[in-house]
């Protein structure tokens, strides 16, 4: 059996990636990231997604990206408020829950662990469509992530495979990962998406995060099952 | 005056290339990995060449790439032995200290850093001609990382600048990084290059790491001023 390391983060999309990357047949290994994160509702998301997905093993990264570590700047990790009802701006299109390179860091992380694990398939669930305009959420930057992997890795250079970066996700509407989620049998119950939720983890419905996923329900005519406040 | 973050390891070419980057103007913003390895003693040498080269700052970061965290896989990580008086072999140029991804994983956080400190300059000690056969020291790496940096963030994006990922050692001999780095008043007193200390922290003298610095301060006609056992 083929396996892969997918990347999740406990939001919808990662979990549909990771049921996409099962329905595949790969032998799953889910890589988690404890980044200095505001709050950890996606944490405890990530492990009940990954259980009820059975997959091979479930670790958790510590990297500490936040303010009090040096990094910060990002309403994700730094006393940066979350945009809310946020109008599109076409002169900014990249608002303040950007995380300064994070999926570089965490495709890094992946190839580490690809390699440690002698596999070559690694799935993240990157989306270019419905999206908040992050740059390392493109083809672009994926397409040329995997062309430095390849370079990077002992693996590679004897030439004993090629590293792939699977993005399942990239060209479809947030409906669309919807409606492939629930095919799949994804409970969208156990996942967590909001950047700024109460103290007792309910979405505040309003974030970028909030609107592109109720937008996306919207568009199945399916109800989302998270309590919003 | 301009900044730069440099990746410090506490080792003779990054404390060379700590010295270059300022020389050049630099105001230096150090960086390195507690990352598991098996020994503490490059990490006090990383923090004794910080402070003799006067950094802006030093900041450790910690990732845990060792086997309990699921990583290792090197015998830098890993219960594998390091390699004594290993002789060339075509067959296998990449030794057992590999370790997977590890510049990578550097890269990128050095990236998130140089965009959270609005700077575009990243210095790393890699060398191509007298090191160790690792693919992630070569000029193919960096640049399809160098590429890979300005497609990942926020900052390349909306036309800040461009991110540079200098190497000023990557075409020298071991030698000449050597003089360089006396050149320029860097104590290799402080500094610390072996792969397997004893536990006071004194070097081998026979491993990769050892034998390609002593080579080096032998091409010099210098004497390397560490104890060796």
């Amino acid at each position: 059996m083929a396996h892969a390391v997918v990347l999740l983060s406990g939001g919808l999309d990662s979990a549909t990636t990771l049921a996409i990357a099962r329905a595949e047949g790969y032998a799953c290994h889910a890589l988690t990231f404890d980044y200095g994160q505001r709050h950890r509702f996606e944490l405890d998301a990530a492990a009940r997604v990954a259980e009820a997905l059975a997959t091979v093993d479930h670790r958790v990264v510590k990297l500490d990206l936040s303010a009090e570590a040096g990094f910060g700047r990002s309403a994700l990790t730094d006393a940066i408020d979350v945009p809310k009802d946020r109008p599109d701006d076409p002169a900014e299109p990249i608002p303040p829950t950007y995380v300064p390179a994070r999926n570089t860091i965490f495709l890094a992380v992946a190839l580490a662990y690809a390699e440690v694990l002698d596999t070559f398939d690694i799935f993240i669930g990157v989306n270019a469509v419905d999206y908040s305009g992050y740059p390392d959420c493109r083809p672009a930057f994926i397409e040329s992530f995997e062309r430095t992997a390849n370079l990077a890795t002992a693996a590679a250079d004897r030439g004993r495979g090629h590293y792939t970066i699977h993005t399942p996700l990239i060209d479809l509407s947030k409906g669309q990962i919807i409606r492939r989620g629930m095919a799949l049998g994804v409970d969208f119950a156990l996942t967590h998406s909001c950047y700024d939720p109460d103290p007792t983890g309910r979405p505040c419905g309003r974030c970028d995060s909030c609107r592109l996923r109720l937008a996306g329900f919207a568009a199945t005519g399916a109800k989302d099952p998270l309590p919003y406040r």
